[in-house]
């Protein structure tokens, strides 16, 4: 399918996972978690029991880090049937903690991407998540001045993109999203009428997964690496 | 001191104990936390460990719901020298969830306050803590379509405010935020040249108490209720 760019005035790039190293750090923290409880039940278990309280807390408790030790904590009560020790508490806590004081790790092209594209677009950044976080990563990362615009959505659907995109001024047709997740960063925006480009990350949180049927005939490229973007767009 | 609130085109409102009761929901939750370690500490030497908690872990989780409950189990941890039980800590866990379930209670005379400043003035409302709860509240309040623009920081320190009033595009000198935190909706303004009205709520976190020093010279009103701000903007 051929797709035209020459339109596109306005650029958005997602964050986590898209320009730094993200769902790894979940990953890793889902292993130790599984480890603590591993007198309890099966890791397979463990980890079911877990995305499950996740999703349960998700219209409440939202995305983040915050929300994810939270449900670790709640979790441990369940599997271990309130046996859990609280040493076992308290270094579920320390994983929550550990993850916010992550380094940042740029992905490979990152910086020359934005470099190149800020000087004919204009770049926002468009991320969900705790908004502290978020901030603090951002900072981190030595890429903030690269951005005309930041902005920590509580979630990634259609309307929240519509909102965006009216309060910025940006007409969709001129608007190109990139990021690593067919369901947050590509998948609304294609319905909205704008257009996306997918990166995906080498590993997805299975709440980001989507079905073959909702990417039926949806006019969106899929590249393997960010760096290959500025083949499209120069 | 006589004010000139002529040249405002644009006013910002804090949304937790200036729109809405919130402050009240904090201090029965610590009430309740207190309630549940009884057993291991006095209220007062209780309190007082929450709150270095919360304090300590400021800079890592911010403001917030979320932050609060995981303050809350940490501090129960260490209450209890590690002898709290699992339901205790799923009590805790329940604190922080009915907190987030709350009804949203309008302070006396907002909507009129709100209804008549918005035919004169843009109005935006510039609130902190997580993304997702102030949105909720926000949206619970019934109160979204007064505001042409909706903000939430990460704190609400000078700098937040200046790349605020910058990206909207605002005069500092045209702009007044009205709130009942002295440390975070009036000094900041003031220092940054802005304008601001203090609309004190009838409890405030120990954490937004500010020293005579720092409120020497300033020039701010004081209200004794929102609906006052009639008499001055009209």
């Amino acid at each position: 399918m051929e797709i035209n760019y020459q339109n596109i005035k306005v650029i958005g790039f997602d964050a986590d996972d898209t320009l730094w190293v993200n769902e790894t750090y979940f990953r890793d923290a889902e292993k130790e978690f599984a480890q603590l409880l591993s007198k309890y039940e099966t890791v397979n278990k463990i980890d079911q029991e877990l995305f499950r309280m996740e999703i349960d807390n998700l219209p409440l408790y939202g995305y983040g880090v915050k929300a994810f030790t939270l449900s670790m904590v709640e979790s441990a009560l369940e599997i271990s049937n309130y046996n859990v020790s609280t040493k076992t508490i308290e270094a579920i806590l320390n994983i929550g903690k550990d993850m916010l004081n992550k380094p940042v790790e740029l992905l490979d092209g990152v910086e020359e991407v934005l470099k190149t594209l800020s000087k004919k677009y204009r770049l926002i950044l468009a991320t969900k998540g705790d908004l502290l976080d978020q901030e603090r990563k951002l900072e981190k990362s030595g890429l903030t001045d690269y951005f005309h615009h930041i902005e920590v959505l509580s979630d990634k659907k259609e309307a929240n993109y519509s909102n965006l995109l009216n309060h910025l001024d940006i007409n969709p047709s001129e608007f190109l999203m990139i990021g690593n997740s067919l369901k947050s960063d590509v998948l609304p925006l294609i319905n909205i009428k704008s257009h996306a480009i997918h990166v995906p990350f080498h590993t997805t949180w299975a709440h980001e997964e989507v079905t073959d049927a909702e990417k039926n005939g949806k006019a969106y490229k899929t590249l393997s690496s960010i760096d290959k973007v500025l083949n499209i767009l120069k």
